[in-house]
């Protein structure tokens, strides 16, 4: 299945950018494609923070560093090329626990025709941290951004929403191909990933795109983790569906007409659901039962105090 | 994901012509220079080993973890174009610290011309870390290689050597001005930035281009602060020299008649100084007073361990 996404893909979009890399040069050398743009995104990831050395597999935790970064380029629609990855690893066992690193980020790798290109190895006193950098081309659809939502857009999602926190924070699928493939099957006018909770997420793409958002909160696809992790906090299913985050699905703007289509023929092998509208009225809104009412942003803030 | 203090910075720093970002999005998007390569570098800088967060001012550290990636890239005589940073914030005035980081950073991007695109903030109950990915684009010259040195070219340094530990390891000034008029003026084989030791990097340089090197022991221009910190080790200042690395002064070859062509016009602010030459037979060598000896490598090693 995934093989004929990759030879449909690479039909239509050509084959991956040519990567020189001089040998143990200070930097890696990148073939510049004619007629694309770069796009670059980089992430962090800390121990205790976005994953727990102690609990958590290493392998998963380093799939989970190229993931989210992919997901960023899926985001945007962009094709994955190369990626750089600088850790910091405690001296106890660092070469073993790099190994493992690699051993998760490497299958991803290769899913998705990324080159490590580069990184920086330190080992030191504190916690494990991982940061990687990837950089994807545009394809001639130009890069998704989130400020393209008009009001009267759809607001339609991939997958399904909620306690990401019990395992799909470190095992989910970044959506490249889906990604790709709707961007150069479908009119779309913007698009992110949702990695800081659906409700925030969507508030987000709208206020950049000069719009408002409402959701249809009774159409919300919730995960079976938000179910059996509602069970566990006391809160609503809904409640983890949009405020989670790390789902790491695709929250899009699609054109009304367009999204019928899409919706009918639902081309991806996870489903696409419409779960609200774009508006002329600023801010997030849900409406459940004919009811239209303001609605708090629930989600991750990122960000530093002097707390 | 994109922090306030990427927003902060991009606001002072302006974005460079070659560079479109989309407002507040996954990732930035770099619009491709025709007839460039596009050159990335990283490093990771952490607490307690790049540098000590209780010593050092955090604007210098913020300094160091743009100049060594400069460096970097002026090692392969590129441009700088984009910067990508990712921090591990102690908790305790971790909006401080990050200001303060960035205030560090600022002078060096707008000298270098360097937008600094994207970056990811955490805080976390860890020691500051700090990483940074460089993108640059080579000139009509190409990126200057490691492995490109000819016997009977002679081994060419700028500036002097040692004792970086004093200060200079915090407060270096990248020779990116320095390389791009160089690699534009004058035929070079091969180049690096020293920042594991000069003997050392002058026997990387010499392995990656499949011959040797000799060093004239006599002739190495040893920094004051060598001979200061010579004074209180008890060491050699020219040992120093050789091994304390982080000098990030480039070591470069030249072929012979270029070499007396450059060292005679010495085009820069600072001193080139020839220091020995690259021979046939493997290996790193010193001359001192024309007697020909094989030599340790001396010098930081990277990497991990299970230790």
């Amino acid at each position: 299945m995934e093989s004929e996404f990759v030879r449909w893909l690479r039909d239509r979009l050509g084959v991956s950018p040519n990567l020189v890399v001089g040998p143990g040069d200070d930097a890696a050398v990148l073939r510049a494609q004619v007629d694309s743009e770069s796009v670059v995104t980089c992430d962090l990831l800390a121990d205790g923070v976005h994953f727990q050395l102690d609990r958590d597999s290493t392998q998963r935790i380093g799939h989970k560093a190229l993931g989210v970064n992919l997901s960023d380029l899926a985001a945007m629609a962009a094709v994955p090329v190369a990626g750089f990855v600088t850790v910091a690893l405690p001296r106890k066992h660092g070469l073993t626990l790099a190994q493992q690193l690699f051993e998760g980020m490497q299958p991803l790798a290769d899913r998705y025709e990324l080159a490590i290109a580069g990184g920086d190895t330190n080992t030191w006193d504190g916690p494990l941290v991982i940061s990687a950098t990837l950089i994807g081309r545009t394809t001639r659809h130009g890069p998704l951004l989130r400020s393209g939502a008009r009001p009267g857009d759809q607001l339609v999602v991939s997958g399904c929403f909620g306690g990401s926190l019990l395992g799909h924070h470190l095992d989910f699928e970044p959506r490249v191909h889906e990604a790709l493939l709707l961007a150069e099957a479908f009119r779309l006018h913007a698009g992110m990933d949702c990695s800081d909770g659906l409700a925030l997420d969507s508030s987000r793409l709208a206020e950049e795109s000069g719009c408002g958002v409402v959701i249809d909160v009774t159409i919300v696809p919730i995960s079976e983790a938000a179910h059996q992790l509602a069970g566990q906090t006391g809160r609503n299913p809904l409640d983890h569906a949009l405020g989670d985050g790390e789902d790491f699905e695709l929250i899009l703007a699609v054109p009304a007409d367009e999204a019928e289509r899409l919706l009918a023929e639902q081309p991806l092998d996870i489903p696409l659901t419409r779960i609200g509208e774009f508006i002329d009225q600023q801010g997030l809104w849900c409406v459940q039962d004919g009811q239209r009412t303001a609605m708090r942003p629930q989600g991750y803030l990122h960000g530093a105090t002097d707390g």
